[in-house]
């Protein structure tokens, strides 16, 4: 279960805020009449039987699973995946990420390791237009098709694109591959319920546990639309930059999936306020003395899991002593002017995980509209897109 | 060898850079004066052969190094290791961070997994009051009383920290564990050319070849002026975030490297440039429409590496695409108004690295001065760290 703490500040007015909140009535109607809401929605669970059948059939055949996907079809799996893995003696099913770079350093180490082991993949695009996704996907069908014969690449092969068009609908029509869709109301940052993460996620994670809790985020919308409110209202006073502070480094990756999730959203027509992290306490050693001193233009949002792994230091638990230290934090940033909301887990888990993911959505979308920008577009991500097109010239992929 | 570009920018007039340029004298004076640039000094050639000549002496007794240590203790070393390290396959001589956090969960699962196999320590802090570092060297401790007898543990426990001061020194002398010094006239910020660095490194990097790139480094002063005045020139113009973008996951680390080191350095006073970071080509689909778009406050620094590993893809070199995409965002950005200096290594190895360093280091301290603090000190810290102590009470470590 979630707790929610919004109001350890001085920077803003009850005024200021009430301001603000008063556009909820209008907020709430642009959002309910919104066609990229699709994310709301039910998840057919047949679909979801599905992909975990398949991940039982692909683990028995593979050593490891090869995902190839950027941005909205990358980051929301890994960052689950990460949040429940262990630090050791890992016995996770492997799940190797490509296609988020294009570096060949990444990639001609990767291709050399592939090569010795048996492998599936899951390529992931939308539109099937993706440059990395496709140059990558391309290089390591190459391998396959040097390695496995036609029908062992058919059944090493799992797309997850749109349900009609594109090049990867294509190849799925013309070679039997499995496939799964993601639909059209839905966009990539606020994909994490659909196949191009949840197939993924099957490999490792209980994925009904992580959906009966995503949809139980329903009844945090009101705290959802407080938290986009009180940001809203920072912003306005000069606090453009927001720090998510975790203290477990495995939900590094959590703080990136919300970087991409409310700068993309938010991040137009010269708004906004930009995300960073930190993974405490390894970071106070680092940026510490910059949030406590420094240009007062950030405000931060710790995230806080209460119960963690037993483990005494001289008699006391130290998960406690982390709590402790995450108080003490607070307080001091706090005394240095700094605004510090907090929002609790119980546990890490896959119930409590799945809650917030469906907190943040909802409130970085009505963030968006507070901002007064659309939050289901990315109008900006063409402009480096087009030039690249340009300069690459006859390259195709 | 470094190369460096920093006037793709439309937001400082060369009448503002000459005037900040003009301190150029008393920057260098107020460098010079100050009693913490040990770290320009020559190192000691006889303890570079002791820490090589102890690495291959541990790699015989032990399965893993456990380097405990925080912040200046760690970021140095952690990042040049991930930057000559292989993405898979990687037959590297395995070094385990800890005492970065005070997370039960990483504490327990690396305790039970050092169980089971033969390890060395070593521990690093210049005070030996380090809370982090000293509460995970006594778990560990703790653990090697129960596997180890007392002459095995001293052989498997080296410490680096003040010459003659603080606790971890009385162990050595008490103990006779062997172990290494940190100068007085080094902060941890700037300590990568120490034995906290040097001797983890040791392990899997020719460190002689870092030493001599490092002092090579000195020949970019008038560029590392240079940056430090563009640098501040854009901060005068509200630009408050500086971006670092790599195109190579292997340099994420460097990039904390960075953050630290400028954030530590300039952040005080209300004053200084909030150090972010993005890795290319995957966070463009992330915080790149924030970048384009959304509030104009962020500038970029690239750092390109020219060569890199060979792979073809569709007959044209990878790593040339890589590089014909970072010059398209380049321009991208830079049309959205966004000012984008770079800065260029030829290839990745000891050699540019330590140069990259060097540079790094004095533009920091330059840009302290600039900014009109004291870049070798960090009072905001002493601030949370008195809120803890008050809070923990009694607990010693």
């Amino acid at each position: 279960m979630l707790k929610f703490d919004f109001f350890r500040m001085n920077d803003i007015s009850s005024t200021d805020y009430q301001k603000v909140y008063d556009q909820k009535n209008e907020v709430y109607e642009k959002f309910h009449s919104s066609d990229m809401v699709g994310w709301t929605n039910h998840i057919d669970i047949s679909e979801v039987e599905r992909m975990i059948h398949l991940s039982e059939q692909v683990k028995k055949e593979s050593q490891c699973l090869v995902v190839i996907g950027i941005g909205g079809s990358f980051l929301g799996s890994y960052a689950v995946l990460k949040m429940l893995s262990n630090y050791f003696n890992d016995d996770s099913f492997p799940i190797i990420y490509a296609g988020t770079t294009l570096s060949s350093k990444y990639m001609s180490e990767l291709l050399d390791y592939l090569k010795d082991i048996d492998f599936s993949v899951n390529v992931i695009s939308k539109s099937g237009t993706t440059m990395e996704t496709m140059m990558t996907y391309q290089m390591i069908k190459q391998l396959m098709a040097e390695k496995y014969d036609e029908k062992e690449q058919q059944k090493r092969i799992i797309v997850t694109t749109d349900q009609d068009q594109g090049i990867l609908r294509q190849e799925v029509n013309q070679m039997g591959y499995q496939s799964f869709e993601i639909p059209n109301n839905i966009g990539g940052r606020y994909s994490i319920m659909t196949p191009a993460h949840l197939l993924p996620l099957a490999f490792n994670v209980d994925i009904k546990k992580l959906i009966d809790g995503y949809y139980q985020g329903e009844q945090f919308r009101e705290e959802a639309f407080q938290y986009a409110v009180v940001r809203k209202c920072l912003a306005n006073s000069g606090k453009w930059i927001e720090n998510y502070c975790v203290y477990e480094e495995s939900l590094y990756y959590f703080t990136e999936w919300l970087k991409q999730l409310f700068g993309e959203t938010e991040g137009k027509n010269g708004q906004g306020i930009f995300p960073v992290s930190m993974v405490h306490t390894r970071d106070l050693h680092s940026l510490g003395q910059f949030i406590q001193q420094g240009r007062k233009i950030v405000f931060e949002t710790f995230i806080e899991v209460e119960h963690s792994n037993k483990l005494l230091y001289n008699g006391q638990d130290l998960h406690t002593i982390n709590g402790i230290v995450l108080e003490s934090v607070r307080k001091a940033h706090f005394s240095g002017d700094v605004a510090c909301l907090k929002i609790g887990l119980d546990y890490l888990n896959e119930v409590s995980i799945g809650q917030l993911l469906y907190f943040f959505m909802l409130s970085a979308a009505f963030s968006g509209y507070l901002f007064q920008v659309e939050p289901f577009d990315q109008p900006g991500v063409e402009v480096y897109k087009k030039e690249i097109k340009e300069n690459l010239g006859v390259l195709s992929y």
